[in-house]
């Protein structure tokens, strides 16, 4: 079987095939989108099922928006419409004709008084909505999330990073005070932090972005951003402090305790598919994909190796029993007993697929009371005697996440540099060297000076970063604090 | 609190407050596309775990398609575009301006070169994929589902039954055999069965559409039906056995065994957010939504009633650890303490939003050792020892759901009628007395006089239905069997 390409040789096109040999995406005709396939899909249905399950604990409700909004919703708030306009695809019809001669054509006479445009994000359906909803302060907060697909036509598109749609969750917040709806954004940086590191074994650092970088609408965007294998830093998520932009542009008023009536704060936050990306690029290999046990659809692979129905009936009175005791502790185990294929395609097979760990057994293993076990992570082989096994697993799978995670910390640590001249900032950007930590003056100006003659851009203002006050690399001004700079994604 | 309107003096009215009240949806700005709201949202949530459960367990894997597919795919199979071609939405630019003046317009020069419909249903865009997927009898079987949203420019609306846009589950397999399609379709209307009947305690009738009533592009769709409160017939799901109609469109062929290339057999099959009118039409009484507890996001509240601290104190330590008790065994509980509201109000609340169980405990029913246990299906009232709450509430609640089913299934039962002559048809249909088994000629020109002359349509053709000969009511020629009339939604 032809190797993949090696990441050092190639980081995109290592990239790509991984997505296409493990079976998670393809390309489809359409310009920008993808097929998520089912490999690929269950390791979304994970995440989505772990962050739904914190989001619903910490009090959010799911809703449902319509995927089609009124041009003239977009209208309403200045810098949202400006964001997105160039990137909405819009309805304008809803017949076809000719489609006896298989030359379909758009039927004309069937045009939409209004046009309509795919959600490119659905802070303005949702305010519109909300207007009807909140009268008094005793209807806030409102927590509401929905999972949805999104449209926006990117001009170049990438396998989860970039893709014309794509999948997410779109949390959409109202609140009576400033300080509870920054709060909210607060708290959801941190419930997808927690995500991020304890489950998905991604290290991420907090912070804000700068004001030529905030969502379009936003007062504030709070982010995290993460390092790849390549030295890009990659926007996992992000949650806007959206002050009382939208409630605004929507007049959604409530009445205070006391009756006066005051605007509404509100909040919205974000996380999609471009995950499916970061976990490829944070943590595969050249031998192909790595998944952190806690999001593997697959935990454990069994295969048996035999060669009559006689050694099978043996391995498998072996391998049923186990595979019961540890699928009743939670753990989901494949055991792949196909005959088509040898036991060396399937080790590539899920190898390059991620499975976390693969039991293999034989005859000869079960006459020596032992089994071989290859953790997909370090590639180590040990041999494991049987009765044992119940019980290590599990152990050997938390090892499996710890040690996913600190190798993803180390490399990020290891990519966290200050640097202090410009000389210095551009020959490491132009290595890719990762996170630069570099003192900025603050103006919107040299951020851009900076981005047009080196292609880096301030990915956040650090949240969790001690302050002290320098000068600033570009323009040598006063400089309250270093700032975050790195290639993107 | 003003009452809703009863049934029996304007049904649909009745039934369009239950959704507002309920607060299960709403309608948007946006031509037939509504907002499901949490509640609303919670119950497709429940249905949705439980079909997804099931089609993973008999083998289905989940993925997704793009939301857009290129026109020119529809123009591949002649019936499949015939059927779908009035009622679809079609992008064609991706570029808004102007939008400095809020006067936004869609900018003519991003007009798309091959315009995109937005998905009715998927089977165009997944043949199209399964052609680059199917080579050999080894790729074979395939069974990919896909939860999404759909887009059909339908001209009258109605909540849930009928939407421009809706939430769906779409099954689409290949098989290498005629047989094991169809078989698969079948099976697939039986695991709808069991979910309606064993969960949402609707009973239905299976049975095949006629030539005229069938899928667009479909060999034979196998449906299940059920009989509203109102004596109208509701289509819930349909499970399409498409032969080799997408195949050969898309030129999918796979290798036999025997190494000869054969087109691939399909099925397709989908249920949707209707199944939520379902419940409303068939459960629900004048006073309000009644959900059956296996499907009920909250299946029981609990209202404290209190005047002091104090007594609160006393009735949650009550309360707390029966709560706790009964969550353990996975029964979901909203204990309601709030007090802007009277318990009153409560009552009402909870009762328009179908709650299967009612307890209230106050200081007096603490002193007696009892509390009031209110059944929404029932509406009786009971008096059952706070002791023997904590035993008695999971059987409660499954004599709710075996009460809600067998109530719809009297319903059902009265509704179907054997009529043999045309003029008592007529009669039984202008009082909408449900389902008439009648014998018909299997010709669609008696079908679609019938219809015309009455507004009835054959709603399906009964798979359990012992096959006896008699005369078609309308033309007197032979039949082979009675099939189901009804007016339909």
């Amino acid at each position: 079987m032809k190797k993949l390409t090696k990441r050092n040789e190639n980081y995109s096109k290592w990239y790509n095939e991984i997505i296409l040999r493990a079976n998670i995406a393809e390309k489809s005709d359409v310009r920008g989108c993808m097929i998520i396939k089912p490999y690929g899909f269950s390791i979304w249905e994970k995440i989505k099922s772990i962050l739904d399950n914190i989001l619903k604990y910490t009090g959010h409700e799911n809703v449902y928006f319509p995927l089609l909004i009124p041009k003239s919703y977009f209208s309403k708030e200045y810098n949202h419409i400006k964001g997105f306009a160039k990137e909405c695809a819009i309805i304008s019809h809803y017949r076809l004709k000719n489609y006896k001669n298989k030359n379909i054509i758009v039927d004309k006479s069937s045009k939409l008084e209004d046009e309509l445009i795919v959600r490119p994000t659905s802070e303005t359906i949702i305010w519109n909505s909300y207007k009807r909803w909140i009268n008094s302060y005793r209807d806030l907060p409102i927590l509401f999330n929905q999972w949805a697909n999104i449209i926006r036509w990117e001009r170049r598109t990438r396998f989860f990073l970039r893709t014309s749609e794509f999948l997410w969750q779109e949390g959409h917040t109202a609140h009576s005070t400033k300080k509870e709806a920054i709060n909210q954004a607060k708290k959801i940086l941190n419930i997808y932090t927690n995500v991020l590191e304890n489950f998905i074994a991604i290290p991420v650092i907090q912070g804000i972005k700068t004001y030529s970088e905030k969502f379009a609408g936003a007062e504030k965007t709070y982010c995290i951003e993460s390092i790849m294998q390549d030295g890009k830093s990659l926007q996992i998520a992000t949650s806007h402090f959206l002050g009382q932009n939208f409630s605004k542009a929507f007049d959604v008023r409530y009445s205070t305790e006391k009756g006066n009536k005051e605007y509404v704060w509100a909040t919205s936050w974000g996380i999609s598919t471009r995950l499916i990306g970061a976990i490829i690029m944070t943590h595969s290999d050249d031998n192909g994909l790595i998944l952190p046990p806690k999001i593997a659809p697959i935990q454990i692979v069994i295969i048996p190796v035999y060669k009559t129905q006689e050694q099978l009936n043996l391995i498998e009175k072996l391998v049923f029993p186990l595979k019961k005791f540890l699928e009743k502790r939670g753990i989901n185990i494949k055991y792949d007993k196909r005959i088509y294929y040898t036991p060396g395609w399937k080790f590539n097979e899920y190898e390059i697929k991620g499975i976390p760990l693969r039991i293999t057994i034989g005859k000869k293993d079960i006459d020596r009371g032992t089994v071989e076990v290859v953790r997909r992570d370090t590639l180590e082989k040990k041999y494991i005697s049987i009765n044992k096994l119940k019980f290590l697993i599990p152990k050997i799978l938390s090892q499996i996440q710890d040690n996913i995670f600190k190798v993803a910390l180390k490399r990020k640590n290891n990519f966290l540099i200050e640097v202090d001249s410009y000389e210095e900032f551009i020959e490491k950007i132009k290595k890719n060297s990762g996170f630069l930590f570099a003192h900025w003056d603050g103006s919107s100006e040299t951020e851009k000076k900076i981005k047009v003659e080196t292609n880096a851009t301030i990915r956040c203002i650090p949240i969790n970063l001690k302050k002290n006050i320098g000068k600033c690399i570009f323009s040598k001004n006063l400089s309250k604090q270093r700032v975050l700079f790195a290639k993107s994604y």
